[in-house]
C-alpha cells in the first residue's frame, strides 16, 4: 500500500483526490491537512465521503507527512514550494497540483504569480507531470508539477501536429472553455450560481497563467518559436473543459486522422474519436479520459482540434494519480478506470 | 415625476429596482448609495444598465436622500430602521425591502434577527406592503415593510381558504422552493455555481425568518391560531419561487376553483390558472405576476395550492414598486406590465 | 461470471446499467438489444462507453437471451411481461426496471397503465425488488419488479415510522422532486433544455403511476389503511431525487433519530444523516446511496423526513444490480461502491 | 397602429415576437397561424402570455393575412417563399425570420437547404435585414430576410475591421457559442435537458448554414475574397450567443478601440464596451442590445473581437421588430428599450 498524505484537502481537487483514491486498490490515506478546518471530519465537509473516510482534517503543523510515501499538494500556489524541501529530504515524493513546479523558469514564475520561487534548486529537478509527453521522467521523479487543466488539453491537442512538424508553431489559436469548478472552491461573487448560471463569457483576456506554462511546454516539441493566443471562457457547467485549437498547416498532404490515431494508439487516457466527430464534455465527466477529434475545415489549410477532459480529473486529481502510479511502478490506469457519468 | 432614492443598490434587489424603474414613466432616480462601492458607476458594476443609467453609487453620508419623495432600502436588515426616522421626519416615504418593518412585534424581530429594534414607534405605524391584502393602508403609509418572497406566496396562496374559513389554520404545511438569487449577492461557498448547480436540498430546517412573518400575517385572516410547517428548498435556477401549500379542508362542499377566481378577479398581479393546472416558474420570470392553481388531491380532504412568482419581482423589487404606485396615487400596474421572459 | 442480457439499452437506465456493470467484477454482458438501433455499437450511441464495450445493439428477435443467467429489462412498460415467460421457462432470471412486475394487482396495473397484464401468473410470483424491505424474497426470486424511483424514497423514508407504529398512515404527504433524467430519454418538447432549465414546476397533479405502487407497498408495513398525497415536481438538474415526507405523529415520546439509525444500521446503501441535517442530492450523485434525515419541526407533532437518491442508480439501475447481487449470492455491494461525484 | 400577422407562432421566435410586441405602442396583432395548433389559444400554449393575448392560433388557410400591414414568418425555411408572392401583391410587407430571403444566390440556397427557391424574383428584390449595415434599403423594402443569429454577431463583429481595411479577410476564424434555444422548439433527443445540460460541445463541424450567409454578407464589405472558419458550439444556457472572432491585422498602427467606438457611436443597439472588457451574455439577456469588445492579444498581430447578443432578440425577433420600425418610419428603438434581465 502506498502511504498518502494530502495537504489542503478542502478544495475541489482535494475532494476529488479523496473520491478517486477511495477506488484505488493500492492507496492508503494517512493524513489530510487543513489549517482552517483542522478537526473537522472530511465526511462532515463533504457528505459524499460518508461511510468511507473516518479521518478528520489535521493541522499542517501536527501532521506526520514525513512517514508518507507521497504527498499531494491540493493547495493554492506558494504552499508546496515552502514544504517540498523537508519532504524530499525525508524521502517523501511530492506531487503538486498547484503551479509551484510547473514553470521551470523561476523568473517567469515570479512574473505570473507575483512572488519569488523559494526553492529554485528543487524546481530545477522537478518533472512536468504530463504522462503522455513525459512518461519516463515521471517514473523516477521526486517532485512532479502536475499540469494545469487548460495546458493539458492544449499540449495533448497540439502535440501530434508539432511533433510531426506540419503546422506553423508561431500562429496557434486556442479558444478554450471551462466549467466553473476550474476556478476552485472560493467564495467570490463572480462564481455564484446567480452570476455564472445561464450565461457565458470570456475571461482573463489580458493574460492567463496557463499561457506561459503551455508555451514553455509546447516549445519542447519544436525548434521554432511558439506563438499562442489563448482565450479562456467560462461555461455554466460544473465540470468539463473543451478546447478548440486552430493551427495553420504547413503541409497539407498529411492524413491528420491517421496521425492522431497513431500518436495515441497506446495511450490509456487519450481517445482519438472517429473522423468527423465532435466530443462533448459529458462523455468524460468524472473520468480520467481525454477525448480528441481532429478536423480540417473545408476550403482551408487549417487544422482544428477539439479536445475535452474533466478539468478535475485528467485536468487535476486524476492526472496526479496517474503520475503516482507511474512513480510507484503500478499499472498506469490503476484506480482510474471508471467510465464517465452520462447523462 | 417621483424622485427616488435607493439605499444599498449593489445587491440583486437593487439592480432589479433599477431595471424595473427604467421602464417606469413616472420615476426619476436621484441617488443610489453604497458604502463599499461609492464612486463606481452603476453601469460598471451591472453592464446590463449601460446606456440607461449614468449615475454612480454615492456614499450614504453624502447622499441627499432628504430631497427624494421615496427611498427604497435594498440593504441587509438593520439599515432601514437606523435611517427611517430622519427620512420620515423630512417627509420622505420609505419602502424597506429588508425585514426591519415586516414583523410588527419588536420582540419577535429581536428573537429572529438578533438585534433590538431601534425605532419601535415607527415600526408601530409601518404598513405591511402586500397590496392584495392591505391595499388601503399602503396608500397612505409613510413606511412600508415590503414582504419577504416566501411569505408573499404563502399569504396569497392561503388567503382565500382562510378568509372563507374552509380549512384548519392549525395544520398548514408549506413546502417551498426558491431559486438561488433569493439568497442574495453574497460571496458564500454554498451559493457557488459548482455547489448549487445540478443539486437540490432543503435548508433552514431548524427555522427560517420568513416563518414568524408569515404566521403573523396569516393570523390577521382568521380568529383561530395558526400552525404552520414551512420547509424552504434551494432549486438550481436563478430566479423563481414555487410554493406547494397543503391544508386540511374543514368544509368539503366548497368549489375551490371558483373561490380563488372570485377572490382574485380584480387583481392585476394574481393570475388564477385554469382548474387542473400546474404553473411553472418560468411563466412569471422577470415579471410581477404571481400565478396560482388550486387542487383537491383525489381521495383526500386536502386543498393543495401551487403558487409561483419571480422572487426578485413580485417577491421583492416589483412588489416594492407596486407599493410605490399605490402610495403616490398612480395606477397600480404602472411600469410593471412587461410579460414574463419565456423561454 | 454472471452472464447478462439487457433488453432495451438505449435509454438512461440502459446506459446506466452499462456504466455500473463495467465496474462489476462478476458480470459479463452477453447481449444488449434494441429494435430501432440494431447494429449500432453501444459506444457509438454513448461515447462515454468507448474503449470498454465493443458490442453492438442486436435485434431482439436474434438475441440469444436464453443462454443468459439474468436479463434486465430497461424498456417501456409492456415489454417485459411479453417476454418473461419464455425466459423464466429457460431458467433465466428476470429483473424488470419498468412497471410490469411492480403492481401485484393486475386490475390496478390495467387501470394505471392502460393495458391488460399478459402474464398474471408470473406477476403473482414476482418479487418487489426493494432489498431493505424484501431482502430474503429477492434472493430466490425468478422475477423481480425493480421499484420506481419515487417509491424507493417514499418507502425507505416512511418505513421506520410505519414499522414502529408511531404515525397516522392515513395522512401522509409526500412532496417529491426529481431531476429531468427521471422522465427518460424521450424526444418531448417539455423535456427540452430550453423548456426545463431555469424553471421549476409540479406535474402529474391529477395522478402519477408511482402513487398506487407506493400505497400498495406501504400497506404491507401497517394494518391501517394508507392515505397518501404524492406531489412530484421537476427540478432543473440531470440526476437526483429529493423527497420531503410529512407524517402526523401519534406518539410523540419517540426518539426519531435513534429509530432511523437503528432501523438502517446494517444497510449498506441507506445512510442516516446526523440530527439536524439536510442532505443534498449531489451527495449521492452517480452512487447507489440513499441519504436520509429525520426531523420534528418545532412546535408541531409532525415527523418530516428528507430522503435523497440518484434516481438512475438507487432509483433504477443500481438497485437492479443490488438485486442481482442478492439473487446470485454475491456480497450485496459488489460493484456498487463508487462514491458520489461531488462537485 | 401597424396591423401585424405572424405565420407559425409556436416556436421560440414566435413567442418572442409576441412578448416584444406586447410592449410595442404601435403594434396590433391581427392574426397568428399554426397549422398543427389551430384553435389553441396562444396563452394556453405559452402561459407567460396570459392576460395579454386573447387570440388563438388560426389555420393558415383561413387567416386574413392580406389585410395586415406586415407579416412575420416565424416558420421553418420553405414556408415564407411559398406565401410571399401573394402577400406582396396584396401590398403586405414581409419579414422572414427563417432563411428563405437571406441568401441572395438561389443556387447557394438550394445547396444548403436542399430545395429549389420557389420565387427567385422576390429573392432578387429582398433586402438583408441587418440595420447597422443596411439601414436605408430596409426602410423601403417589401421583403426583408432577417439575419441568422450567428451571422449577426459575425458581421457586426468584423464590419469595422473590414470597412477600415485593416485585416486579412481571407483568414478569419469565428469561434461561436450559442444557448440551446437557438436550435428551436423541436423535440429532438440531443436538445433534451438531460443531454445538453452540464455539458459543452462543438457541432456542425462539417458545415453550418450560417456560413454561406455570413461569407456572402462580409463580401459586401471588402473587395478581397473572404475566407472564414466558423465553429459553432452549444452552451448549456437557454438564451445567449457569444462569438469570439479572430482576424490577422494587416495594419498594426490602428487604434482598434477608437475604430469600434466611432463606427457604432450612433447605433442604438450596438454597445462598444470599454477597452479590456469581456461582455457576458447575461448582460444582454432578453434585450435587443449587442455588446462588443475589441482586443489585441499581447504579443500578436491579431485582432480579437468578443460579441454577445440574445439569440432570440437581436439574433431574431428583436431585430425583426427593429426592421419593422424602420420599414414603417417609426423611431428605430420603439418597443425595444427594455433592459437586460440580470441576474
Amino acid at each position: 500500500m502506498i502511504k498518502i498524505g494530502i495537504v489542503g484537502g478542502t478544495g475541489y481537487t482535494g475532494v476529488e483526490l479523496l473520491r478517486l483514491l477511495a477506488a484505488h486498490p493500492d492507496a492508503e490515506l494517512r493524513a489530510i491537512t487543513s489549517r482552517k478546518d483542522a478537526g473537522t471530519p472530511v465526511a462532515e465537509m463533504f457528505p459524499s465521503l460518508r461511510g468511507r473516510y473516518d479521518l478528520a482534517f489535521t493541522d499542517p503543523a501536527g501532521a506526520d507527512l514525513g512517514s508518507c510515501d507521497v504527498v499531494f499538494f491540493a493547495t493554492p500556489h506558494g504552499v508546496a514550494m515552502a514544504q517540498a524541501r523537508e519532504l524530499v529530504d525525508a524521502g517523501v515524493r511530492v506531487i503538486d497540483l498547484a503551479a509551484d513546479f510547473r514553470l521551470q523558469d523561476p523568473a517567469v514564475f515570479t512574473q505570473w504569480y507575483g512572488l519569488p520561487h523559494s526553492c529554485p534548486d528543487l524546481l530545477a529537478e522537478a518533472v512536468y507531470g504530463l504522462p503522455e509527453l513525459n512518461r519516463e521522467a515521471i517514473r523516477t521523479a521526486r517532485i512532479v508539477g502536475n499540469p494545469g487543466c487548460y495546458p493539458t488539453t492544449m499540449q495533448l491537442g497540439y502535440a501530434p501536429l508539432l511533433e510531426a512538424g506540419v503546422i506553423d508553431p508561431g500562429r496557434l489559436i486556442a479558444d478554450c472553455k471551462s466549467g466553473v469548478s476550474g476556478a476552485g472552491r472560493k467564495a467570490e461573487v463572480n462564481l455564484l450560481f446567480a452570476e455564472a448560471s445561464d450565461s457565458f463569457k470570456a475571461y482573463g483576456v489580458k493574460g492567463h497563467r496557463h499561457h506561459p506554462e503551455t508555451v514553455a511546454q509546447l516549445a519542447r516539441l519544436t525548434a521554432q518559436p511558439i506563438g499562442l493566443v489563448f482565450t479562456p471562457h467560462l461555461v455554466p457547467m460544473i465540470r468539463g473543459m473543451h478546447s478548440t485549437l486552430y493551427a495553420e498547416l504547413t503541409r497539407t498532404d498529411v492524413d491528420l486522422q491517421a496521425l492522431y490515431e497513431r500518436r495515441y494508439a497506446n495511450e490509456p487516457f487519450v481517445d482519438v474519436m472517429p473522423a468527423g466527430s465532435a466530443p462533448d464534455t459529458r462523455s468524460v465527466r468524472a473520468s480520467n479520459m481525454l477525448r480528441i477529434a481532429v478536423h480540417r475545415p473545408a476550403g482551408t489549410d487549417l487544422a482544428m482540434v477539439l479536445a475535452v477532459e474533466d478539468n478535475l480529473v485528467k485536468g487535476a486529481a486524476g492526472q496526479a494519480i496517474q503520475n503516482m502510479n507511474l512513480m510507484f511502478g503500478l499499472p498506469e490506469a490503476t484506480g482510474l478506470e471508471a467510465l464517465a457519468v452520462l447523462p
